[in-house]
Formats: C-alpha cells, structure tokens, sequence
C-alpha cells in the first residue's frame, strides 16, 4: 500500500491511503509517522480501505501533500553510500557509512516550494529513504530489515557553503524547509528483499543524477542495524540512504540550483517530487 | 532561580525549582523544556515560590534528578571553540563555529550511570551547555542573547572509536543515555552578560579539564544567532559550547574511561555532575 500526509486546512495534517486516480482517503493519525506508532496500524489501513471511503475521500487534484513525516525524531542522513559514485571520485569503498543528521524541521512536501535563506551554492541530492516501523536497539540486520515499514523519495538539498565552512557537514544539510519528502511511504511488502530501486534526479526537466541502490555500499537494513547500535530507532524515524553521482558540485564547472529552478526527485515503484526553488537573502549574515 | 527535572515514579518526571538545601519545589510542567514552553514560565514559578509547597515539598535526599530536558527537540554541539584548546593544539582560530547534531536520547541525569555499548574508547568533553527560552528563526545576536533561559552543565562524552570511523562525528557523540546533563538550569538573570563560567572535569576525583567560558571563540549569543540562520531554535533547545583542553584523546599516551570510572563535571555557579562509568560489549560488533 501507499501512504501519505495530507494537509486540513491551515495547519492540520491528515495520515491518507493513497487510492491512485480516486484520490486519498483519509486514516485516523495526523500523519504517517503517528500511523507508524499506532499498534497493528497494516490491519488499521485494511479495515479503512475494505470500508471505503465513500464522501469521505479526498479527490486527487484537491489533495495537498505535506511532508510525509512532519515530527519524525531522527532524521539520519548516509554519504558516499554509492559504490559507482565512490569510485567514480577515485575513492576507496568505506568500512563504516557515513553519517550525520537533520531535523524534521528540513522536511517539506512532493511538490512544496523549496526557500532557501542566505546560500549562494544549493545542490541537490535525490536518495531513497527508509522508514523505520518498528523499535530497533542494537539490532542485526535480520531484525532490522524486518522493521522497515516502507521506502519513500527524499532530495537532501544541500548548502554547499555552509556544508564546507567546517569539517562538520551538519550545518549545510540541516537547513529548515529544504528537504523535499514523499509523495508516499510504499510499504515494505510491495518490495521483493534485495529490490534494487532506480533514483533519478532532473534540474529544469534535464536529468543529473541517476544510480540503483542495489549498488549501495551499506543497504537499508544494513544502516538501521548500524545505526541501532548507538542509538534507537523508533517508528517514524527516516534514514536516507546517500545520493548517486551527478550532484551540481562535482561538476566541471560546478552548477548549483538557481531562484526559480524546478528541482524533481523520482523513484520507480514509489514516485516523484516536484519542487520549485526559491533562494531568498539570509536576514543576518551571521558570521 | 535554578531549575531541576525530577523523577516520579518509574517513569514520570516533574520540573521543580531548586530550595537549596530544603529540597525542591514540584512544578506544574512535565520537565524544565515543557516549562519553558508555557507562556510566562517565570511568572508562574514566582507564584509557586511565593505560595511554598508545604508538604509537597521533596527533600533534598530523596530528589532524583533526571535528565533536565529529557525530550529536547534540538540538542546541537560546537567542536573547536575555546580559543586556548586550539591554540594549544596549534590550529588556527575558525571563521565559522563546527557544529553537529546529538538527540535527547543521549541525555541522562546528573547522577545517572553512562552505560556504553562496543565503545572501547569512550573519552569525556567538560561543557556549558545553553537552554533557549524563545524561539528564534535568522536571528541577530542582540535577540539571540535575550533568548537565552539560561545555563547547565554537561558532559559530552564521546566514543573516540565511532567519532573517528568516518569525518563526520555524529555516530561517535550519539550514543544513547551517555550525555550527563544537569543538575539544574541556572536561568540566565543570575549572571551579569558577558559573565565567563570556570569549566571543571574530574576522573576519579582527578582534575583533567579546566577552561573559562569568556575564551570562547563564538559565545552563547553569537553561537544561538548564527544556528538559528539555518534552523529554527525553540524553548527547551540547547547548545553545548564545546570543551576547553585536557581530554583524553589528547593525553601522552591517549586515556579513555574505564568501567567503574567516575566521571564528575562541574561550573561554579550551576553545580556539578558525578556520574559512574559503565563499559559494555556491544549486542552487535556490527560493520
């Protein structure tokens, strides 16, 4: 099944089955991540769907997506995850992921605006995402890969300015707002162990990124498991899983999004993001 | 005033003010960060002072403190930052403060146990750590320092092995329950701006850290101002300053604590925490 957040009104949110072309209908959680931490929330789905729906759905042209995760409390990012693109940098492959963190606060919908304040270099980075569904504390992989709830698509748009002030890439990829998520979680079941998810990412219609996560140095219940060894993880939490070659810094020269740009983000199997960019003046260059 | 975290009960906690020796007084918040969310937080602590607790009151001898923002929504850390550390390290003064990311995970209370999984290299970080009071989004300085609640110690214990797997630190200062904090908020109206705070850490009753806040290369104010261009800060957040010189990873040869080590970090005007060293095998050496 697909899943998503909706909006209600001004500053509500809604947990949504997606129906395909017959729209969304509407769970009882304010979004995924609530739905995630609810007990046997498959069996909860299950009943809405066998009940329908009827006045109750929400056409698809009328449904707003927010971001798919809204208050997810770990948000845990992997670097230089893909084999070709380690390679390709003339990198030996890593023995341990990288890692670093961002917040919800990043987090925004399939097709919001991404407002970027005070950067002059904004990448993009399309990833897969896997969404924990279950409580993992130093768990192997076995259990770990039995606790993903489902994947979804993420762009971890990056400040390169900001990411290279320091040797800590935190605060260039901790920006508010910036992290487009979604459309829907698909859940694990639709998925055969070991499915190998084709990542694209497009600027303006023109593709740049491309990569399969078969080709992942540390795949996703590899890093949940790795990452449950030091802290845990719990339903609703999100790891993304590391961006494929083709990001606008490694190229000659380097290219970063500009005010106005349309930044899309696709998965097959899961779907797409859409997402203008806005690049607004910092109200403080805090130095 | 200074402010505490309390347990109740197995899993309960409250925020009390601190009597001194009389002990503390309940407050009606779950924990400090909840109090520091309601609308004019000190007005009704006044309140609760003037009216006295009477029997609610809970001695000094049967307080137990929690950790003092046990589900704070941002716990961020600056690397680098006593100008006297780096220097003695022959580095030169940075242009822009290194910042990474821990959760409320890794918090525990002043007295607590810090219980470490598969680290064999667990190494202490003597800190000040900074709670925000008001929310602040691209903020200048003079704003961030009105926002400050107030002050608290902390330890950033950091597991040298893990931090130094990969560049990015995150996975070596994440580990859950192994962050001291505490032993109460000492709310910024105790100390005049500009007040420098003497940073102390102790092994086994040894002193191994000393440094003095007023030579911060990016102070309280300037740190929150400079966060809040990226993300936004909120009630309850905190910023640990960094760690003035003498950590083990520096020593001639490098010193890492051992099981049953005790751990004491303390700054005159806030308090002191002791906390005792538990070392365990990891449930899984995973790679």
């Amino acid at each position: 099944m697909k899943l998503a957040t909706l909006r209600t009104g001004k500053h509500g949110t809604t947990a949504a089955l997606s129906l395909g072309v017959d729209g969304y209908l509407p769970l009882p959680a304010r979004d995924v991540g609530q739905l995630l931490n609810l007990p046997d929330w498959k069996a909860l789905v299950a009943e809405a769907a066998a009940q329908g729906g009827g006045s109750g759905v929400v056409p698809a042209h009328e449904a707003e997506l927010a971001s798919l995760l809204p208050a997810a409390g770990k948000v845990i990012c992997a670097g230089l995850n893909y084999a070709d693109h380690i390679q390709e940098m003339g990198r030996e492959l890593p023995e341990y992921p990288t890692l670093f963190a961002k917040y919800a606060d990043t987090l925004i919908g399939a097709a919001d605006t991404i407002e970027v304040y005070g950067s002059g270099r904004v990448d993009w980075e399309a990833e897969l995402a896997v969404v924990v569904g279950a409580p993992l504390t130093r768990a192997g992989e076995d259990e770990a890969s039995r606790a993903i709830a489902g994947y979804t698509v993420a762009n971890d748009v990056s400040m390169r300015d900001w990411q290279n002030r320091t040797l800590q890439w935190f605060q260039g990829k901790a920006f508010d707002a910036t992290t487009p998520l979604g459309p829907v979680l698909a859940t694990a079941d639709e998925f055969q162990a070991g499915h190998g998810f084709e990542v694209r990412g497009y600027v303006n219609g023109e593709p740049v990124q491309h990569g399969n996560t078969g080709t992942l140095v540390f795949g996703p219940a590899r890093l949940l498991s790795y990452i449950s060894q030091f802290t845990t993880l719990r339903p609703g939490d999100m790891v993304l899983t590391g961006t494929p070659g083709g990001v606008g810094m490694g190229m000659m020269p380097p290219r970063f999004l500009k005010d106005g740009d349309i930044l899309s983000t696709e998965i097959d199997g899961i779907g797409r993001l859409e997402n203008r960019v806005r690049i607004r003046q910092g109200a403080n260059a805090a130095r």
